[in-house]
C-alpha cells in the first residue's frame, strides 16, 4: 500500500518520482501519537500495531466522491480532507469508541494539483492532532475524473460496551447530543443563499457553513455514553443521514416505535431565520437534512438525569427529544396537531407524499 | 458505514430500497468464520472485534479503479471482486500475517447492474472462504463513472515478527516464492493475443490469464517466513509492481545492493513461448510486469537450506534468484554479459534508455 499514483500495469509509472516526494511530504505532516503501540508504521506493505489489552477494535469506513458528496465550489481542499476523516471518527463515536488510527485511499484525477492534494492531507492532520489518531497507511491511485477519498478509521472500546442501534427498549427517552439541521442549511446556503458579490456573509451564518464544512465528531460524548452503557441499555447512531433516517434505523433494528417531539428538537435561531428568509420549512433540514454528525440514541428514563449531569459537567448539550413505545419499528413526529408517521426518507418526502 | 448507494445530502436517497435489499443479499454471502472474535458484526455504525492475545494487528489498503487497474473487457465482475481482495491479502502475506477481516468501499456508476455488483461480491466471497476472513463492513456510494473498489484488509501477526523491506543485510540470498511475469503476459494476452473469433485459446495459456485475473495470495508462504523471521533477519515484499521495483524498494530501504541472477529467474515455458510468438523480450514481463503477487525477499545464507526444505514440505516452490552486497541501494541484473543496473522503472525502461 501507499504505492505510487498510477495503475499497476496499464497506467505504468507515469508519476513515480512525484509520488515518492508526495508520500514523504504527506507522511511528515502527521505526528505519531501512538508510537509505542505502532510496531510497523506507514511505509511497508502493511502497518502493524499492538492493540491495548482488553479493548475491542472498532472499524469503520466512509467514502466521499467529488460531485456527489462534495464540490470544489462548496468545500475547500482542506475542508474535504477534514470532513473525510470527521465522518469516520463520528462512526467510531457512535460505538462509544476512542479513535486510534486511520488509513486513506485516494483516487486522484489529473485536474487536482499537488498543492490541493496536500491541503486535503492538512485538513485531515488538523483533526488527527485534535483526536490524537495516527495515519497508518493508504493507497494513492489515478482515476480519469472525480476525486474519491475512502477513509478507514480504527478505534478501541472496552469489550463489554455495546452502543447498538438495536438496543432501544419501549419506554426509553430519545436524545440527541447537538443541534440538528445546521449542516443541511449550510449546504443550502452554499448552493443558493450566498449574498451578491461584494456583500459579506453575515457572521452568524458561519455556524451553518461550519456545520456542513467542518463537522465536529462527538467522540467525547460517545465516550461518556460508553460509561453509561455498562449499566444501562442504550441505543446509539450518529446522525449522518438525517434524524428521520437514523430514528427509523433504531426503531427497525430494535422493534420499537420512536416518537419525536417536534417542540423539543434543538434548532438554532440562525437556522430558523435563514429558513424563513429562504421560504423553506426548517424541519426539512432538521429531520431530513443529515450530516449533522451529532449522536442520537435512546436511554432508560432512570438514567437520563445522570446523563444530563455528566454531559453538563463537560459543557456538552444533551437534549431529550422524544420517547420509545411498544411498536413495530415506526417513527412518529408528535406536534401540536397530533402524530404523523415519519418514514426513513425524511420529512421532505413525507410532505411530498401528503401534499 | 454500509450506507445506501447515493450521496449524503446532494444525491439523496434515490436507491435506498434497492440498497437495503442489496446489503442484505451481499451480507448473506459471507460465512462468519470468526464469530467468537467478532463482538459487533456488519450492520451498525462500525464493527467491533476482539484481537487475539499477543497478536499485532496488520492493516493495509488497496484501491482498484475501472479503466486503470481493470477493464470489463479483460476481467469478469467475479474476477474484479476476487482480485480486489487478493491484492490486499498479498500485502498481509508480505508481513507474515494471517488475514482475519476485510472492509469494502465501493463507488458505483449507474452503468453497473445489480447482478454485476453481486458477482463482484461473489468473487470476494470465494477468496474469503479460502482464507477464512470475515467481511467486517463497508460503504457503498454513487459515482458518475468508473467503478472504484477500495478494500482494507486486517490480519494478525505475532508481535515479535518483523518481515520488513528494510531488513536486508549484505551477503544474503535473494529469493522469490513463485514464477514471475505470468500476470503481465496474461494481460498482454487479453489485450493483444487472443486468437481470432471461433478459435479456442490454447489450454496452456490459461496459466497466464489466471495469473492476471485470479492471483493467489501467498499467505501460507508468508506464515512460513514469519517462523524463520523469529530466528533470522529476513526482508520481504510482495511483487505488486514488478521485481525491478520491489527489489529496488528492498535495496533502498535496507541500504544494500541487490544482484538478480537472470539465469535463476523462475520463468514458465508457457510465458517464454508466448513472448516468442509475440516477438517480445520475456524479461520485460518478468522484471517489469508486476502483479505477480508472489513474495520476494532476502535471507541469510545459513537459513536458506532450511527454508527450502520447509517450503518443499508444503509443496511450495522457493527460488533463490540472487544475492545482496554492501552497496548504496542499487539493483543489478547479472547475466552472461555481465551486470547492468536495473532502476525501479523496470527492465523495459532500462532497455529504452540503453537503446
Amino acid at each position: 500500500m501507499f504505492s505510487k499514483v498510477g495503475g499497476m500495469v496499464v497506467a505504468g509509472h507515469r508519476k513515480l518520482d512525484h509520488e515518492f516526494a508526495f508520500i514523504k511530504e504527506v507522511s511528515s505532516y502527521f505526528k505519531p501519537y501512538r508510537a509505542k503501540q505502532t510496531l510497523v508504521p506507514v511505509g511497508d506493505d502493511a502497518a502493524v500495531y499492538r492493540p491495548a489489552e482488553g479493548m475491542g477494535q472498532v472499524v469503520t469506513t466512509d467514502t466521499m466522491v467529488e460531485g456527489i458528496h462534495f464540490k470544489r465550489e462548496t468545500m475547500s481542499s482542506w475542508q474535504i480532507g477534514y470532513k473525510a476523516l470527521a465522518v469516520n471518527l463520528s462512526d467510531i463515536a457512535a460505538m462509544g469508541g476512542r479513535p486510534t488510527y486511520f488509513i486513506i485511499s485516494m483516487a486522484i484525477p489529473d485536474d487536482w494539483t499537488l498543492d490541493e492534494l496536500l491541503e486535503i492531507y492538512k485538513g485531515m492532520k488538523h483533526l488527527a492532532d485534535q483526536f490524537e489518531v495516527d495515519l497508518l497507511g493508504g493507497d494513492t491511485v489515478s482515476i480519469p475524473d472525480h476525486l474519491v477519498i475512502s477513509v478507514t478509521a480504527i478505534g478501541e472500546v472496552e469489550e463489554d460496551v455495546r452502543l447498538l442501534r438495536s438496543q432501544a427498549k419501549p419506554g426509553q427517552i430519545l436524545f440527541v447530543t447537538g443541534q440538528l439541521g445546521n449542516a443541511a442549511a449550510g449546504l443550502d446556503l452554499l448552493l443558493h443563499g450566498r449574498p451578491a458579490d461584494g456583500h459579506p456573509l453575515p457572521e452568524a451564518l458561519q455556524l451553518l457553513l461550519d456545520a456542513h464544512q467542518q463537522p465536529h465528531p462527538h467522540v467525547a460524548q460517545g465516550r461518556l455514553l460508553a460509561q453509561f452503557a455498562r449499566e444501562y441499555a442504550i441505543s446509539l447512531n450518529d446522525v449522518s443521514d438525517g434524524l428521520s433516517s437514523e430514528a427509523n434505523e433504531i426503531a427497525a433494528a430494535s422493534g420499537v416505535d420512536v416518537v419525536i417531539r417536534k417542540e423539543q428538537l434543538p434548532v438554532s435561531r440562525i437556522l430558523l431565520n435563514y429558513a424563513h428568509q429562504r421560504g423553506i420549512d426548517p424541519y426539512t433540514w432538521v429531520l431530513g437534512g443529515g450530516e449533522d454528525f451529532v449522536l442520537v440514541g435512546t436511554a432508560p428514563v432512570e438514567a437520563v438525569e445522570r446523563m444530563k449531569q455528566a454531559f453538563a459537567a463537560q459543557n456538552f448539550p444533551f437534549y431529550p427529544i422524544g420517547y420509545t413505545t411498544e411498536g413495530t419499528g415506526c417513527v412518529w413526529l408528535e406536534g401540536k396537531q397530533g402524530k404523523v408517521r415519519l418514514d426513513p426518507m425524511g420529512y421532505n418526502h413525507f410532505r411530498q407524499k401528503r401534499d
